[in-house]
């Protein structure tokens, strides 16, 4: 049907006749003589039609002057060299005189033009045209570039690519399920999987050694601009090994597949951080090292302060007093430190205290009058506070304290524009294992309930539950955790212990996941792994904040896809089948 | 944590410490010397325990001994020379003095044991174990290299791999949809996709090519032995091409993947067969070419017969009387022609006459009464009958009488050890365009309704519609129909005259497929692709009957898995969080 991509013609073809397809990006008629610019998902020509002696020559300058936008067109003809070349498109040093033109199938009016920033909404539900855009066709395929040098590196080194069950068990692991009635099951339903956790646990019993898949994973959550009901993971699972063996493993895919997708050298080798240092430097255990600022704890210092929010939290067990120094900070006005209170606010702070130094000496601070001169000063000088700079202080519990203040510091750091151009890799680990839950007055798990604690003795394990370390760990990028992992508990004693902690008794646990406490019985070997986030790690290869524009058919933050219409009611007999009913909006459970 | 693999350890290793995991294949206690054969993903080596002068030696004996059946072992030792040679496994000409045993995981007294050929519930029900299996092992592993190699023909050739959403639209095209209650929607649902059709249309609209999925499916339907809930497809999508060009272009991939994976030289040139010459020939719209038996037509023969099921269906517009030579048939007894003939009642058959010719030349038919005896001798010249031959016959509508007699052709053929072993593929072309449905009365479509009909003329195709020809093929090997695809409808016109003929009315067809009109309408390009299947291309290759054996984690008949418990029943909290609640079992819809 075609003999060249329209993106791919040049001047060694200059002479030859060529037939191609695309679409009519721009037409224009000017003076008898017709431009149209065919576009195909290689790039962009330009097409000449005009007036000569050869046969047919006046219908190919008429059909050419009916061309409209996003017309589909068979073009064959003659290419030549350009007049007035165009720099600014791989083509621009040749054009093509038009022999033939056939309309293959003519557009409406188009709803939005691709050369406009339309509205999300109409982009998603005509996303066939939002996606002929150059630039969206440039995102997708830096996702398929990821995903494909992904899979050349773990093919080379004997990593099986193994499918796991969409309709599986519903195991409440954390997120909420989607859940699929069973038509042969009455009253019984198939959940969709939250991740292959426990399948890539058991496969690893199973003897396959090194697994992977890309995965794709479904949560029922609330949807932020960042998340989509179902996403796609790089699941991986390794037996026979420590911590050190996955990560160093995997940092090196990551390292090569930057390398080979976007040309980008990360570091030779990531830096390392244990939880508790990433949550006190950077009040985050995803920090961004791309910001150089850092929180400072102040607790010492101010704890003989007249300041009593200050003096109650320094000396608090759980409490924390901490500082952000921001460099030039002190020509923020008023108005603009209320609004970083409002900012911290969203996060858990109840007030912003702040001191400001003059480019002139000048102390502005609401907190001054409660310090000794002397401690003050000294404050001041352990801070670092600069001449022209201003501090921002929070106090709170340290989890708190950690969250406002860590948030506090990306967006100063960007308001600033103190954000690096780089790529900032690290490893988080060391995280804790239980999180105390005041609510459900229960330990939750920080990871999940099958990441191995650092220790290997349950008496120790639960003797001291509450500062216990997991063989958890992270890798994060520019402020995004982009893989997550850790050792997995492999004995089903250990695992036992860990369910009883997280208060799920025994009866529960074998409900739940007896199957896995049944594998672990049968000579299950020490393993672990991780999963990589695919739509984060294109977005952040694409240069985009949204995941969206990696996702070729991704669902709004309501949960719906604006081009099919989904979700939709279904016809009665179609719920009979599968044996459920709407229920009545009263009828709680 | 281990140094090589127990199935690569080899003779250049002679001398050499190695560090082995791995588990317990079989132990043996010969007297104070303890021999393991350690097995891991790569295969077995034999592990040797026995007493020397050597520091803590006694411990190591006595840890061998003390090792049960799939124990998980971590074993150093020195690799010397094999006194008696092993030929069955590849490392037979060595094996590893242990030098230290450590048990990472005793395995608990194993349910089945690996080398016996348990039921297949308890095989799924423990089927971690089950995967051990070096056979089940080496039968994933082809499945894994299939998925491979297909990958790197579609990645070489410019092929985008692109995900299309697992919560979708319902959008009911024949199979019944799985339903997922949307929880920010009460009374809606989303489906699970029976296959990505639609979304690989929109992506050739959107101007992405060339795409490829290997995409997961889902169809609640009756399970059968073949059959999964969930099922994986290799879907494909070409924009700009006609049938030819997607035919040749992916008979080229399916070649060399067989080449590449179990080293199998498939034809030059794959046979080529219309819908109709399948049907005449083989009673199937998937002939199994392995076996080189054929239908005859005898219609003409026994019309004048006074056998009435004969002459009637010899002279009715849509009948046929059909005959199936048996090579040496003539041995069968009565009752091996009675169990074909309950064998073809199964698949339509009201009766299976027949005609037996001794290897004496003796003739013995029920029907040869109703025959004059040069009408006889000319229909068993016609049908070629030698000697101990036997030849079946069946009289009905042209699709029941080659259902029956295409099913019949098959058993023989098997029963006979006459199927050749030998990779028989072919194309089937020229399929009808619509089947009448007597039930419903109206056409539905025997590919999908968005299958490109032969001509281009709407009125033609209306008028015509009987005994209209679509432009889908199906790539058909051993009697499997291994793919199925089609030219597409991408004008809105004819799409919408073919939902017409359909009998889905203007209304439904924007309710349902709306999004697909409204593509059609913004410059789609001609475009048609294949899907194949993924699971049976791969139990195939891996020479199984059952896909079962290449799915790591299946369902059974009755759509359950038993490792999980799935599906199982939920609280009912969380069945009101999405709206729904378990409908009585007397509330039809």
């Amino acid at each position: 049907m075609r003999s060249h991509f329209c993106g791919l013609v040049d001047e060694s073809m200059i002479g030859q006749s060529v037939t191609l397809c695309g679409w009519a990006d721009v037409a224009r008629d000017l003076g008898g003589v017709c431009f149209i610019d065919l576009r195909d998902h290689e790039g962009i020509v330009q097409v000449v039609a005009e007036p000569s002696d050869a046969d047919g020559n006046a219908a190919v300058v008429k059909a050419a002057a009916a061309v409209g936008y996003e017309d589909c067109l068979r073009i064959t003809g003659v290419v030549r060299k350009r007049h007035s070349v165009n720099d600014r498109i791989r083509t621009g040093q040749v054009e093509v005189v038009a022999t033939a033109i056939e309309v293959l199938n003519k557009a409406e009016p188009l709803p939005f033009h691709a050369h406009e920033n339309a509205g999300e909404d109409i982009r998603l539900k005509y996303r066939y045209l939002d996606l002929r855009r150059p630039e969206m066709q440039r995102m997708m395929r830096t996702r398929i570039r990821l995903v494909q040098a992904l899979r050349r590196w773990l093919d080379a080194r004997g990593f099986q690519d193994i499918e796991t069950p969409i309709l599986t068990k519903a195991t409440p692991e954390g997120a909420r399920d989607f859940l699929v009635p069973a038509r042969l099951h009455p009253g019984e339903y198939y959940a969709l999987p939250q991740s292959p956790q426990l399948f890539k646990q058991i496969l690893m019993v199973a003897g396959f050694d090194r697994y992977y898949q890309i995965a794709r994973c479904f949560r029922d959550e609330a949807l932020r601009a960042d998340r989509q009901l179902e996403f796609t993971q790089l699941d991986m699972e390794f037996a026979w090994v420590s911590e050190r063996d996955v990560q160093d493993a995997v940092e090196g895919m990551i390292r090569e597949v930057f390398r080979e997708v976007i040309g980008v050298e990360l570091d030779a080798e990531f830096p390392r951080m244990t939880y508790e240092e990433a949550m006190r430097r950077f009040g985050s255990d995803k920090p961004d090292l791309r910001i150089e600022l850092e929180l400072q704890d102040v607790a010492g210092l101010v704890k003989d302060s007249q300041f009593k929010v200050f003096t109650d939290w320094a000396t608090h067990a759980d409490g924390r007093v901490a500082a952000l120094r921001v460099p030039g900070g002190a020509a923020f006005s008023r108005k603009q430190i209320d609004e970083y209170g409002a900012y911290a606010a969203k996060y858990g702070a109840k007030g912003l205290a702040y001191i400001k130094l003059g480019e002139d000496g000048t102390v502005n601070s609401p907190i001054q009058k409660f310090f000794e001169p002397a401690a003050f000063e000294a404050l001041v000088a352990a801070i670092g506070l600069r001449k022209g700079d201003l501090a921002f202080f929070g106090a709170g519990t340290y989890k708190v304290v950690s969250d406002f203040m860590g948030a506090l510091r990306l967006k100063v750091g960007k308001d600033l524009g103190l954000v690096q151009h780089a790529w900032k890799p690290l490893w988080v680990t060391d995280f804790p294992m239980f999180e105390w839950d005041d609510e459900e007055q229960r330990y939750v798990a920080l990871h999940h309930p099958f990441t191995a604690p650092a220790v290997d003795d349950i008496a120790d394990l639960k003797a001291n539950a509450r500062i216990a370390v997991s063989r958890g760990y992270d890798m994060v990028l520019n402020g995004n955790e982009i893989g997550g992992g850790s050792i997995r508990i492999h004995r089903p004693d250990m695992q036992s212990a860990v369910f009883e902690l997280l208060g799920i008794g025994a009866e529960e646990a074998e409900a739940k996941f007896g199957f896995l406490l049944d594998a672990l019985r049968y000579g299950a070997p020490p393993h672990g792994g991780i999963a990589f986030g695919i739509d984060r790690i294109a977005a952040l290869m694409a240069g985009t904040e949204s995941i969206r524009d990696v996702i070729a058919f991704p669902k709004t933050t309501t949960a719906q896809c604006p081009m099919t219409g989904a979700p939709s009611p279904v016809p009665d007999a179609q719920l009979a089948e599968v044996h459920v009913s709407v229920r009545p909006k009263a009828d709680k459970a």
